[in-house]
């Protein structure tokens, strides 16, 4: 059993911004030693989320305007009196800051449509991700 | 220190549908060899999610309905002009493709009220989870 | 590799509240024997979700007034024939039961803005959190 670490940098180039970060991933983890196990891929930021589905790209819009539906960016938030993004955090409530998939002969098992999605909210940005392998 | 892979199948059985998948999950640990550690619940689709929480029969159908109120699905999606059922992977987005829950003495750790729940999206279908545990 | 387990009691303060729990968890994390690996965070309970957000006061009265937005404690839910806190029950959905951070050095790797954060949904309470680490 081993544990492995990798790091991925990702350049967002909107405010708002949906990504497939999948073959990044896949390059960082190529680096890494595994085989049979889990990859923890995590976000150390508070204004994007990371999300697994479909990256077709009028899905990728549909989810910028659901969030926004959800979440406008122009409304009277009270974090807003010390910074202005808070429908970015709050729209990381609603994804997630992180998504485990199973490794299985070193590589991401994914199914047929998955990608893996980074849902920037407070871009264009440097974001880093974190990936932490455990298992065989 | 080991990691064990276990397979579970489900029959969706309406178009939308929130199921009480926790005793397929625990049938599949049986035949695996766990006992102190965690296990990665997945589901490798894109218009099904999976979350933890409570089965009674109306809160099913609040889940429902809430996911409908939010994602409806007769709206202007970009990605039904591809495929017809956007709402399906937006409600995934969120909800998770998977949950982790931590194992003892070779069971699931699940409180009083809860359970885990598929919420399908776009069946009804068969769905796959793959389950990995990693743990002594 | 080993498998260490921790357990953290928070007692919630109101009806609805959105607590940082992070020094909670770094306390349970210094009696547990950790270097490089996993934690997963969990609360056995279906009222009550876990978040990674940042601490801010506007902020977390923003998730609070965000969820009672989405899911409002007053509407004729179906499980409240049974029980008064559907909203809470359905506030867990979009937020989680769970999360994973990454171990570093026997200590959380949390980027600068980011806590961990219990978002109450029928308290005030005492709560438990369950956690496990998987690591070296």
């Amino acid at each position: 059993m081993r544990v492995e670490r990798g790091v991925v940098s990702v350049r967002t180039r909107r405010k708002t911004d949906v990504l497939d970060i999948t073959e990044l991933i896949r390059t960082a983890l190529r680096e890494m030693n595994t085989s049979e196990g889990i990859l923890h891929i995590y976000v150390p930021h508070t204004t994007v989320g990371i999300v697994i589905n479909e990256a077709e790209s009028g899905l990728l819009h549909d989810i910028e305007s659901l969030l926004e539906k959800l979440v406008p960016e122009l409304e009277a938030y009270e974090h807003n009196r010390v910074d202005s993004n808070a429908h970015a955090h709050l729209r990381n409530v609603l994804t997630s800051s992180f998504v485990t998939v199973p490794i299985s002969s070193g590589d991401l098992v994914l199914g047929t449509w998955q990608r893996i999605l980074l849902v920037e909210g407070d871009g264009p940005r440097e974001r880093t991700l974190l990936l932490t392998y455990v298992g065989l």
